[in-house]
């Protein structure tokens, strides 16, 4: 197909795609844990439908508006997790409506978003599940303590339209234990004052097969792995093979024996590095590092001969998948089974 | 407005905007310099209608795609420079067709662009303008010496359905003398082939107010200049007040004392660095720094306590306007004189 393809694209294998979707089921159902990824990495009603299809309980979203596109679609995904805080008269209205038409839950680190929430769903018909959100050393939202995770649980369990429904963390990599020790303690005080705790979710590709050193946990909510990406090759979680996200490029420019320019920059690449050097690995070509991003010009680098043409094409796999798929209205995808198509992303750019 | 807007959100202010095309424009006029702003930063027929307005005698832009999409604009935009080598039988059908309804300049740094570029307008009405492009420095696209430039000249010229028209540079930061260097001896080298230099077109906002330090240089291309943004002000080209760019964000979360958090991540406010210390400035809070963004979460903090609470709104100047602009379906619209409105990012996304 490549020569078809106007560059840079990004191009999606759904055949490897498939086979991480796969795996991690497969470990996951090994274990007793459910499975709900996040769509933030593929933005795609198809591809959570294979998720879903492979034995997903439900989704993954991080803003209201990714929610609403993937209730959306057809056939209707109707399970959805919003592991957010969401804030303001506006997003709540989404929220209340969304909650009409799929079982919804979101989550809260406040008491600020608790009144917000309560608010917006007391005399709803069916009370929306809160989950606490909880900080277990990656120092981004959550309540600090399980003693305040058990404070806001009773608080949520307390209000009008709401119902508690569990704890909910993103912790950083490596932090299974840590994991395994908050929620241990949070869920034994929550517990403690009369309140069942129906799901503990954790989430993140990098830990993901080491989900079970958490048995704590009750829900995974793994997203990258369903593309993989240079971030996790370089971390030991997958091969290149498991890429299944490549940026499609063409060399515009040999102007010096060590250097070429190709028309990806960061437009479509990204400047995420992730603690990375350079923005991607071009398949095949080791040797060469991806080591300046303008806009529409990415520069490879060797310290040997470049031995590339004017013309030809590079298949890059990103740094970090997630955010590639938010430069692009449409992705190419290819499989052995089917015929090459577009797909536009549906969720792309939804970050209210 | 601030409050009818759902967060995150783009905003640019319209009066800044004009202040900010009317200082250079006067500035070039002052030194008989042509203006021909890249649309990059905007991407919006409305602003680049602007620009003509105040004195420009064209636009640029990066890619085919996005000069498909200024020139399908109302009014219609009519003369554009894409300052990239144009390769591939789709693009060069693209651009032929685009030639039939502009003004259309292009640049080629090698003969297989070259090649393309004629065998596409062989037989064409009005053959296409093509400018060499050179490297002064920033080790990019161009070519390498003004031997080089005047040998590619040649070429051009020699070549069915184009014609010679001039050379074109992105310098580097502080590459003004080597412009006036290497344009001088290539403009001596090609005016002594006998071809006549129409048009030498050097770009870029940081040292745009010492373009006249480069007397050769008759065109050029600011981008960043019509919002700027933090890098500019690092660099003490402007201030604060002349950032007409700003994404709005809510404080979702503020765990600690030190620390908050937003929500506007990456796919806001982008991971572009610029050289920079963390990823925007937050207006009124020089203490802050916002030192993380993961997609939908932006990370405030501040060696004092960061005094903000869960609700209230920030305003922040990105390190790089342009890639915000590419990130967002829409930008809300302020000004003095009428009332606020929601533009379409018409040019967002063209990587094509």
């Amino acid at each position: 197909m490549d020569a078809a393809i106007e560059t840079p694209a990004v191009v999606v294998d759904l055949d490897v795609t498939r086979c991480n979707i796969d795996r991690f089921q497969h470990y996951a159902d090994a274990h007793g844990l459910k499975v709900r990824p996040h769509i933030k990495t593929h933005k795609l009603p198809a591809v959570a439908a294979l998720q879903l299809a492979a034995g997903a309980v439900g989704i993954t979203c991080q803003k209201v508006s990714e929610a609403e596109a993937m209730a959306a679609a057809e056939p209707a995904i109707t399970d959805i997790l919003i592991t957010y805080n969401i804030l303001g008269e506006a997003k709540l209205a989404r929220l209340r409506a969304l909650a009409e038409r799929v079982r919804l839950s979101v989550v809260a680190d406040s008491t600020v978003v608790v009144e917000g929430l309560s608010r917006t769903f007391a005399g709803a018909g069916v009370p929306l599940r809160v989950l606490v959100e909880c900080d277990t050393g990656a120092r981004r939202c959550g309540v600090a303590t399980p003693q305040d995770a058990a404070r806001l649980a009773s608080r949520i369990a307390a209000s009008p339209g709401l119902s508690f429904h569990g704890l909910m963390t993103y912790p950083p990599v490596g932090g299974t234990a840590a994991v395994q020790a908050f929620m241990s303690e949070a869920r034994g005080l929550i517990e403690a004052a009369g309140l069942p705790v129906a799901v503990i979710s954790s989430g993140g590709t990098p830990d993901m097969m080491a989900a079970h050193q958490a048995p704590i946990v009750t829900e995974y909510r793994p997203g990258t792995y369903v593309y993989n990406d240079r971030s996790l090759v370089s971390r030991g979680v997958c091969g290149w093979d498991d890429c299944a996200l490549t940026v499609l490029a063409t060399v515009v420019s040999v102007p010096a024996p060590g250097r070429a320019i190709i028309d990806a920059g960061s437009k479509v690449l990204t400047s995420d590095l992730l603690g990375l050097t350079g923005y991607g690995h071009v398949l095949g070509r080791p040797d060469i590092v991806i080591d300046q991003l303008s806009e529409e010009h990415g520069r490879l680098v060797s310290e040997g001969p470049i031995d590339l043409t004017v013309g030809e094409r590079v298949r890059i796999v990103p740094n970090h998948a997630c955010v590639v798929t938010n430069m692009v209205d449409s992705l190419h995808i290819v499989s052995t089974d089917a015929a090459d198509v577009i797909w536009p992303v549906v969720a792309r750019g939804k970050v209210i």
